[in-house]
Order: C-alpha cells, then structure tokens, then sequence
C-alpha cells in the first residue's frame, strides 16, 4: 500500500474544509499527515468542547474522527468533496481531558473500493499512545 | 413502560446542558418533550452546520443523536449528568437539508440496565416521517 | 407503509433457504410472518447453540438476525438472493436462555433504497417482551 | 504490550470450546497463535457454511470474528469463559470464497479494562492479505 500515490494534497483538503464545511471553525482541525491510505488530523481542545466531568464532548470526537476518515477518502479516491459518511461505529475508550496538548485523530485504510471506502480511526492525546477513542466508518464516493 | 415514572424534568435536563456541555449552545438543542423511555430533542439547523453539498454536517446530526440519548437515560435513571456514552452505530439514511424546519431527534429505549442503559434515535425534518438518521447508543452510568 | 405490497412469499424466501444456504438447516429457521417492511423469523434453540453459562451463543442470535433482515430485504425488494450483508451492529442484552420456548427474531425497515435496504430486528423469547438482542444492519442489493 | 504476559494457553482455551461451546465443533475453530493481545483463529471452510452465490455466509465469519475476541480477551484477563459480548460491529468487505484455503481470524486488542475489553479482528484467507471482514467488539468481563 504504501508505495501507491496519495490523490490529494494537504492544500486541497484544506480547501475544502474551508469553502464547504463551514463547522470545520468551530472544531479547528488542522491536517498533520497525509499519504495514500493514511491521514492524521490534530485538533486543539477548546472550553467550548467540553462536557460535565471536564473532558472532551462525544459529539467533537466523532466530528474529529469523521473528519480524519473524509481525508483518508481522498488520499485514494482525490479531492471527492461530495464523499459522505453512511455510517459510523465509535467507541469512547477512556475520558479525554481538557488539556493542553492536541488530540490526534490517526486515520487507517481498511478497504478501497469504487464507490465504498472503508477505515478505521484511533484518536489519542499527542502525548499518549493509548487512544482515547476508535471508530470505523464507511464513506460513499458519488459517481462523477 | 409508559407508566412509569419520568425521572428528570425538561428544566434539569437544559441545567445540565447549560452548566456543563458548552458545545450545547453551538448545537442549538431544545428539549421538545419527555417521558419514561421516549425523549425528544429539537435543533435549528443553522448555516454553520453545514457541509459540501448544501446539508447538515454527520457530526451536527451525531451530536443531536447523542444528545437525545442522554436525554433519553435521564428519563430511566434521574438526572445523571457524569453518564457517558460508551459506544455508538450511526447510519446516515439521506441527505438533511438545510431548511428552516427544524430537525427533530427521537430516542427510544431499548434496554434500561442498572449500569448501562440502551436505545436508539431516529433523526428526521420535522416535517417530513422518513429519518434522514438512524443510531443506536450505549451509555454508562457511574456508580452513586 | 402498511399498504405496500410484500415482495416475496414465505414459499419463495423458504426455497432460497434451502436451495443456498446451507447452514440455515443447523440453526432451523422457519417463517413466522412476513408483509412489506416487516419479517418475523422464528427459531427453536438446541442443545449445540450452547456457550459457557448455558445460554445460546452470540453467533447463532446473529445468524437468527441476519436471516430476518435476509427476509425483510426481499419483503421490499423482491426474492433477490443475491443481496448481501454490508454490515451489522448488534447488541446483547440479556442472555438468551436455553429454554423450550423458541425466539422470535422481528425485523422491521429503516430505510428502503434501491441498491441499499437498512433495518432493525429485535430477537426476543417467544414467551417474553423484553427483547434479548438487537441489531440494525445493511444489505446491499446486486444490479439486475 | 509485547512484553506483557499471556494469561491463557492454547489448550485452556480449547478445553473451555470442548467443554462448554456446543457449536465450536459445528464452525471447527482451531487456535493458530496467541500472545497477550493478540489472537489467531483457523477455520477450514465447508460446504455447510455457503450461502447464494458460493461464498461463505456472514453468520459464518461473525461466529469466527466472536469467537477470536473471546481468546483475545483470554489473552488479558485469563481464562474467563463466562466473559460475554456486549456488541459487535462488523463489516463484509469482499465475499470470502468456499475456497481449499483456511480463514484466518486475527485479533488484537484495543483497550483492556478491569470489567471491560475491547477488539478488532481482521479475517483473511490464508494466502490472501486483503480483509474479507472486519469486526470490532466489547467483551464484558463478569466479577470473580
């Protein structure tokens, strides 16, 4: 897998997170690694992310591991903007605190199909290896 | 089920949303209505929610599920504001516009456990019956 | 919903069983009722379904709630037995006794598509309300 | 987690299938490898797991996928064989065919709690890398 061409660049992914996902702002991804089969996205935890207990809201990991997995789309099916999830399976393994390091949302390809992609994310304090919350998903690539 | 007791109030559940989740007021929720086993969420979708294509975002409409779920457990277990959700299946059936009716998010219990508690949602416009989202959840409640 | 046209007959969906799927004869399904969005599979639960705690096995209620998905595709989309799993999400509840009552595994329709169908089923003992397993799941359905 | 100890052997783990696993015998599982965190599972396919289309049926694969998590969670918490699962989500990537070449289940952990543990299995053809399945599951461990 790894000596196969990655078909989207951080600028074009960027791009498209900041012309159509306007909620994008709010979460505050940033792209961190690309490569065919692979995405890595970094997110700053905010106050505004928060839920009773002082950790991180559910609802902004799944947004985090969504958006990891729509890059990973790209990185073999190119810039496909309109790609949309069909489903989701997220398990949240342990609280993620409110603190100052980044989350990373590493984004792993399972399955490469025409029209159906398939991967898996592990999201995980920058300073830890174990995660804080995995999730595999499923996206459809609209025909062109 | 239907005769059993309620065991939150409309009023608790929005003072914990508004003590605790910040991200609450960016979702935009409003409890529509409750009882023992049923809990329904009601949200403004907004031009921020949105993703390519002109629709809601998967994560707005998440966030919605799993807001309606912990809604949902409250009705079976009180106002329990540190349960967590521990894992979740969400399928996106079709495109949520971005209209001005209001999405409304409909949970239903399925299993009411002493520690766990089970049950899905269905997302739809609220004027329309077909969901645009269907999701089942498990939430952890802690030990007293 | 309820006036839509059921696409198969227990006779037709009986045969497929038969004809190719060979291990529907260990699990010992049989039809319980079906119509337009709606399959109720029923089955009676042996000695060799058996795992530790003398409870059935989970790979035997997940068999019994695929073959009533099986079913409920083709209540709405006709004797297509070439429509396949996608995916499944399922959730033990209780354990399932092993009891001379039988279990009865009822699916109903999410969402009907024309290459997708989406569904729920609950399995319960026959004798009981409270169900003891539930899935929702997708079946893709081959061009013609 | 390498270094960390296996707390089951092969054959503690084949005794409690011979013991108490009644449709063991039905699916004919054997243990490959083993290590804490990691499972193999081997299963000969036979004319008795085929469903339409000569492939290998998904109650088949979801009975191989369970029952590799049920060593793995061996491999953390020693031979618990009441250990039960709470869910399981699963994915039918490509059809496995009725094929000379055995399944092969990999296991490896994802998070080991106290009461809690939690996995993802890969199922390939022996001589083949691509997934034909993926699965992730809890196992709930019960109190000694």
């Amino acid at each position: 897998m790894t000596d196969q061409i990655c078909r989207v660049s951080a600028e074009e992914f960027q791009a498209i997170l900041d012309e159509g996902v306007t909620f994008a702002n709010w979460w505050g991804f940033q792209t961190e690694s690309l490569s065919y089969g692979r995405f890595t996205l970094r997110q700053p935890v905010r106050k505004d992310h928060q839920r009773p207990g002082g950790i991180v809201g559910g609802p902004v990991l799944f947004g985090l591991a969504d958006s990891a997995l729509y890059g990973l789309v790209m990185t073999v099916a190119g810039p496909v903007k309109m790609a949309i999830t069909t489903d989701m399976s997220i398990r949240f393994l342990r609280p993620a605190g409110l603190r100052d390091t980044d989350l990373l949302a590493e984004a792993r390809l399972i399955k490469a199909g025409k029209r159906l992609v398939i991967g898996e994310v592990a999201i995980r304090h920058e300073d830890e290896e174990d995660p804080v919350c995995h999730a595999t998903g499923t996206y459809s690539i609209p025909p062109k």
